[in-house]
């Protein structure tokens, strides 16, 4: 076996019985309340936004420290406290199995009706999905390693070997494709790469331009995309990727306020997953566009989009944001989004020519490090 | 260079060479005629409903034999007949440099002002989307083959060896990922590969759970995903495969009016497509699941999801569709699902166990050939 096989292999294993012994202790202390005739409970932490706070210093959002609690013996509490225990227990069966579970294939697999009674464990996904944050967060273990899947929704192209699942492959030896980010990363491991940092694409028509270019020979980078707002999945490739390899993030999106907060979530975390910033957000994260500068600079006035009213109110609600409130960088970017009353998506600069951004865009704003922070 | 290398490089110099001149020809034709002191003008088959229809010999939707045209000098037509020609150049220049371009790079692409006026090429995308639609009509050119691309989002993964642009690759070495389909899959060649069909599956999170499950091994298949309606890029990716290897293509979809609708497209065409039924549609495809039978057969009564008003109405639509109108199995189930009142999703399948998709449902209707058609 190739050392990141193997590797791959015991990291997974590690993983594995670290997960199962949590949920283990998790259960037993169950059972040693209710063996004691006592009615169990376990607590976990609010993730409501007044426990949502900015970590100024670590540059993260973060929970506070107020915690709440599922009491079996409370009729408030009972059907959410079954919910969790069958996760739980689920979760632990998967582990064993070595079988990683989606979202909505957790619900299927848990729904029936409670014996002698009329009531399902679950009436939706959303039952299912909260009692999972719930268990996440209370066990202090991200749901990958329970074993529950995020989206699928991505690529990677770059000068990378990756392993995974007995797999060794070469991410830029992909055609015109890449390698299909799957729900499940935890246990991909590097055999080896070249590259300076990781370009985080917003657009996947942009993905395929940079691949087109050879980018990541010219700019010594590794390409990756989510197609829109980086879903769960690619967010956490992308910070396994960055703590592995030891690279910066450098997010490439559209001038707008979808693009800043796409790449706000990739630096400073997002308040859903506040409880798991460490896991997911990348501190050392950078913009490099595309940004309202960029209209002038690169004279693209007659390719912008005109805001919409929705467009207008999401940069009042940025502007709120603590990173971005205290940030003088962000909040002139904001204002003269408002101001001006456009947005520029990345593809705008083809407006120039097509390799335009590949051959002067993105090589001179790297190279000057005319990055926002 | 390994024989599909070369092939697919061969293969993509004759498409270039041919694309490029019957653009010339389209040109010249325009030419002639202006050099004439006449009005230039150029015929396109009308893609309206009404000339619109389905073949039931070949089983596809066909355009019918009405024509329109686009003259430079009708006031109602210059417009149009500007952006044709901007765009037939500026497609003949894409293949001439060996790039593909996105839809929404191309509309960036091309707007500019017209000298000495106040107006622009191109107002918004939909307008070069339309106009590209005509000029691939009235071509007979596949935008794909204009190296315009399709929108990228799927993945393949099973017993296949690909080639494109000079890398070769093993779509069941990928770990738990596959290779993301990129848009432009015109250039791609097969080495050579082991599957007795391909499983076009509509849920990623099912795609996952196949590979899991090792179901290419076991069944002897491909699977393609297309995230939800497959876009373009994968119909076209799908289409190329079954021609190449000559295998038929097998619908795992949901049992909903939208999962009927996947494969009616996979297996008839599209009506915005009418003109290129020959190019996308796959005639030998089947639907394996789900059905509303399977309801029944399988006790997941208790994991079907209540139709919305909008789904009722999606179904009362497709009864109209002369494929489903009159096919007996078709109404049946439509008529079953409105009965019923209910739709049944693929991963459903996960309330009996994680792996009986993958160990009873698919072996045994693949296998008993339990296809509707």
């Amino acid at each position: 076996m190739a050392p990141a096989k193997k590797k791959s292999k015991q990291a997974e294993d590690k993983h594995a019985a670290e997960s199962i012994k949590t949920i283990e202790t998790f259960g037993k202390d169950m059972a040693d309340v209710i063996k004691k005739e006592h009615s169990p409970e376990f607590t976990l932490p609010i993730r409501a936004r007044n426990n949502i706070s900015f970590d100024e210093k670590a540059s993260v959002l973060r929970l506070g420290g107020k915690r709440g609690s599922r009491r079996f013996l409370n009729v408030a509490h009972t059907r959410k406290f079954m919910q969790s225990m069958l996760i739980a227990a689920a979760c632990k069966e998967y582990i064993g199995m070595n079988r990683t579970v989606g979202k909505r294939e957790l619900y299927y697999n848990l729904k029936h009706s409670l014996p002698k009674s009329k009531e399902n464990t679950f009436e939706d996904d959303t039952e299912s999905g909260t009692t999972l944050n719930d268990i996440e967060a209370s066990l202090g273990l991200l749901r990958e390693r329970l074993h529950i899947e995020a989206k699928a929704r991505g690529s990677i192209y770059g000068d990378i070997t990756l392993s995974q699942a007995g797999d060794t492959f070469d991410c830029s030896k992909l055609g015109r494709g890449g390698w299909a980010i799957p729900g499940f990363v935890e246990d991909v491991e590097v055999n080896n790469f070249k590259a300076d940092f990781i370009l985080a694409i917003e657009n996947d028509a942009m993905m395929s331009r940079l691949i087109q270019e050879k980018i990541y020979k010219k700019l010594n980078c590794l390409l990756i995309t989510g197609e829109g707002m980086f879903p769960r999945g690619v967010r956490r490739f992308i910070k396994i990727m960055s703590d592995k390899l030891k690279l910066p993030v450098v997010a490439f999106v559209d001038g707008d306020p979808y693009g800043f907060y796409i790449y706000s979530v990739l630096k400073y975390g997002s308040m859903e997953l506040a409880h798991l910033s460490d896991r997911y957000a990348v501190p050392n994260s950078k913009y490099v566009g595309m940004t309202m500068d960029d209209i002038e600079t690169y004279e693209l006035q007659n390719v912008t989009e005109k805001l919409k009213e929705v467009d207008k109110k999401r940069i009042r609600e940025e502007m709120e944001y603590p990173w971005f409130k205290k940030n003088k960088v962000w909040m002139r970017q904001l204002k003269m989004m408002e101001e001006k009353g456009v947005r520029i998506e990345q593809q705008a600069l083809a407006n120039k020519s097509l390799d335009f951004v590949a051959k002067k865009y993105l090589p001179e704003k790297i190279e000057k490090e005319e990055f926002l922070l």
